[in-house]
């Protein structure tokens, strides 16, 4: 079941250039800026409320974030939506024939998730994920065989 | 100051086509469904916890929804961001000199609203907004003068 909207992912073409808006005019509260090597970004997390806004800066240009930014420019790329259960959400679309980029969960900034494909729903691009500490409640033996 | 993520506003072709994704899929609650004829757009809000997911289908072809569905294809359209104090946060950004596009607040959807210029923040379209309810408190007599 999804609780409630865990971030909004912004790509941005610098972080920096970006920052001094989202931070300052806004005045968003930074709590996380890191380089995640394996996935080709640098990531800005700035807390609302309950929720994020995850600014993506494209390091390489092989990635999604690199070729969204080309093709489309800076803007809205994602909405990720906290889930209760991952896996059995994950389980529960494949059966409804959703279709998926990720076909098993894995790990990521927000925890475990997956994302879906644009084409399932309209064009927007759509996480789901399950923070680490609550999914090691339900898998306290890591993550279900991929079937 | 912004207190929370309000809504994320998706632009789709049809509602009728997207519901069932977001409402059956996805499991959220469908809460309000209207034609705005102001605004040449037919809403659905879907409730996410503390807050929604705002579907915008355009019923006339010269508006923003409308050029923006032409231009972009369907897609994740704007954030909207709760103020405590949404006259009193347009001030402060018009005084840091953010661009915007509406210069004083109005009435839409989710309250008393207004709209940064996505030149503001790297493309992506920002909306502010405060309940109605919330706002007459601080505004008995309406909203003040534009200056």
């Amino acid at each position: 079941m999804i609780t409630k909207v865990h971030h909004v992912g912004v790509v941005v073409r610098a972080i920096d250039e970006a920052l001094p808006f989202w931070r300052d005019t806004l005045g968003l509260k930074l709590h996380k800026l890191e380089l995640i090597e394996e996935q080709g970004v640098k990531a800005a997390l700035l807390s609302v409320g309950d929720s994020e806004v995850e600014l993506l800066e494209p390091v390489v240009s092989d990635n999604g974030v690199a070729r969204y930014l080309e093709r489309k420019g800076e803007g809205l790329h994602h909405i990720c939506f906290q889930s209760d259960d991952v896996e059995r959400d994950l389980a529960d679309m494949k059966a409804k024939g959703t279709e998926m980029i990720d076909q098993v969960t894995r790990v990521g900034i927000a925890g475990r998730i997956c994302f879906l494909h644009p084409n399932a729903m309209d064009g927007a691009l759509i996480e789901l994920c399950q923070p680490l500490d609550d999914y090691a409640v339900q898998h306290p033996a890591g993550a279900p065989e991929a079937v």
